[in-house]
């Protein structure tokens, strides 16, 4: 996925031959000052000849515990200099550190040389279409959002499941986990373009003002009480699509005795006057029966069923899916008359594909952030008031889960190929 | 339409049969004592042979002009007398008078010999499938109904339009016109579906209650400022579906100096709380460029654009479409992001067929009615109340448009194929 700067998109062949020319490479030696002053020349030279107004983009598409050191070697070469109509930027992926201490030291060390608008903290999730159509349904629509609320919302679903393992990320996903690999960035993401207020105005700073303010409401929870509130997994051995796969402990790189969780299921509750008492279930995990990633918002039910003497006292209430993968679309579930003598309902759905009836390209999420660094847009990055606020929250259960002494007893293995531990369904009891 | 009782429908060609066995005719002179007691003596004789238990349907499929003096005498006949386990019900069909005072008229005859109970006001508009599933998509589904009201919904369109002229009955059509004949009753139920608040039940007379309620709020118009609230018409020649067709005036019975409207379109005001200032737009004519009816509801705009800056001031509204014919269906129009690396909206459309996924047998409407007057249930059927609430707010206009001194000027030509006089769009303004 980091390649997909390089890659010839939607290019024609001869477009992407004369692209090709402009491409150079030069390895660079992390901890050697010279190798970066090599860089600067190069550019330099490069800015010359090309014409490009010296505007750099610093993709760190490197090891995370290379940031800092790689972050301050570009600022010490002068590479982080802009000047009146030139711009320097640099881009760094989760994750952002691994808890707030991390994450604040992190960034400080950019911001040695770097001013925070030079900043972009890529979640490529933010730039899936679907994703950053949230935002447009909710708020180009009349409809929605006089109901987006307590008072007809029951709940709201968040799922990002996955049917891979760890694969060749042992390494990394030891240290890491389901809770910093998906929860802190993607998850928190997608409850924030979900339950968010209508910023004033589509803009960078406006839109992640919005975003804090939920983060900001999001009641903690009670670390002594986790249970209720958290359902951690690890897989297990299992089959998916037909397939046997083994378990985690026993993935190559993975220790025999590994407490990483892969799965992990939420009950957020957010302190605010639109989502008091309405839970919000993050889920998500590897190896799970199905790749699907997709926003649920249930209704409640009617509050008064005038049909209760001819049809019973229950009606399946109204459900809208927001989906992400692997049908990027939304489905409207409702109730309509059963054709025919009698009166009963039947539950119809209607859907809308994204990308029905549109025939023009279509940007990966990769190219979508980079392109918006390259113009130097930062809505679809993180902002830091953002990273910090949920690894607060994070931060006490992750410590919980991890240095308690009863956490193997927390961590509950699920069968490959199923939904994760059974015991997830209580959190929506 | 009025021989649906003895359609085959669904049966099978064996059951077909057997049923034919039990179907009898006998001609009646309408002015002949004689003759009802003849029929009395049959209808007693097949109740013995077949065991009817003296169950009876007086479906009077007769000129209107006959209503009253039938109905009496079937009474003087003693067929209206309902014993403890048997029934006796009479049908009849619009148009109920021709004001208030002849459907006054017409009501007290029935009801010389027959209990409110046992007349049944066909209303066939009212059995079509998607007409009965209004209330059910409206109270079966709780997302609907918190925008249903003057803070989201900008207007209401409901529209029965047809490509047909006066065919054969120019007779009846002459002394009619459009307002008789397609506003005093389908688009009038039409217009108390989609307005009515929530009956506590689903139940015949709870269900009626509402619509009352409906008619009893609607603003009178000004009958000297009429035209900012009424478009008359009467369809010129023209062309439609590649076929000329003659002007109303050249039909074959038809006056050729007739003033008798073959097209209205209509500002409805509801003084109540729900709908106070929303403009329900009813539109009905012959001869229109399409047969098509439906019910739209056009949304608000969104109050505050956020994409302002992004996309212009103008975001198209949603908009939510119940449609009759020739699709029955539920269309709803929204908002979403185009596809690609820009920012702009675009409209899509959902839709919900009515019989998708359906393969059970379907009703034509009148089989519906007669089989809910065979099972003894109103909900379908006019209740009195509700046809002299519409007779009082049609009959003065009626009278102004039909006895005025500028009636001739107040009927606008309009050319076959089109969607009427062009003066229709003034109301919208």
């Amino acid at each position: 996925m980091k390649n997909a700067l390089l890659t010839a998109g939607t290019l024609h062949v001869s477009k992407w031959k004369s692209f090709a020319q402009l491409l150079h490479y030069q390895p660079i030696e992390y901890k050697e000052p010279s190798s970066y002053s090599t860089l600067a020349e190069s550019l330099r030279e490069l800015d010359k000849k090309h014409g490009t107004g010296e505007n750099r983009v610093f993709y760190l598409a490197i090891p995370p515990s290379l940031y800092k050191s790689t972050a301050q070697m570009l600022g010490k070469a002068g590479l982080s200099v802009e000047n009146e109509n030139s711009w320097a930027r640099i881009v760094v992926e989760k994750p952002f550190g691994r808890d707030l201490d991390t994450a604040i030291d992190l960034d400080q060390s950019l911001h040695e040389h770097f001013q925070e608008h030079q900043i972009f903290r890529i979640d490529h999730y933010l730039a899936k279409e679907t994703v950053q159509n949230i935002l447009m349904f909710r708020f180009a629509n009349s409809m929605f959002e006089p109901i987006w609320n307590r008072r007809y919302i029951d709940h709201v679903s968040i799922t990002a499941a996955e049917t891979l393992g760890v694969e060749h990320r042992a390494g990394y996903y030891e240290q890491a986990g389901v809770l910093r690999d998906m929860f802190q960035n993607h998850m928190m993401q997608l409850l924030a373009l979900t339950a968010m207020d209508s910023p004033s105005l589509f803009d960078a700073d406006r839109v992640r003002d919005e975003k804090v303010r939920v983060y900001r409401a999001i009641r903690p929870f009670p670390t002594n009480d986790l249970q209720d509130y958290l359902i951690l997994g690890q897989y297990s051995a299992g089959t998916i699509n037909g397939k046997r796969v083994p378990a985690y402990r026993d993935e190559p790189g993975v220790s025999p005795d590994s407490l990483t969780p892969t799965f992990a299921g939420m009950k957020v509750l957010l302190d605010n006057w639109r989502w008091q008492g309405v839970p919000f279930y993050l889920t998500s995990g590897k190896r799970l029966a199905k790749k699907r990633t997709e926003i649920v918002i249930q209704f409640k039910d009617v509050p008064h069923s005038m049909f209760r003497r001819t049809l019973g006292e229950h009606i399946t209430a109204n459900r809208l899916i927001l989906g992400i993968y692997p049908d990027e679309k939304i489905s409207l579930t409702f109730q309509t008359k059963n054709p025919g003598a009698r009166v009963c309902l039947r539950s119809v759905t209607m859907d809308f594909h994204y990308h029905q009836n549109y025939t023009g390209p279509i940007l990966d999420a990769y190219e979508k952030v980079l392109l918006d660094c390259m113009l130097g847009d930062h809505m679809l990055f993180w902002r830091q008031d953002g990273v910090e606020l949920c690894w607060a929250f994070l931060a006490p259960i992750l410590k919980e889960c991890e240095t308690c002494a009863d956490r193997a007893e927390i961590l509950l293995p699920y069968d490959s190929g199923t939904w994760g531990p059974k015991a997830v369904r209580d959190l929506k009891k």
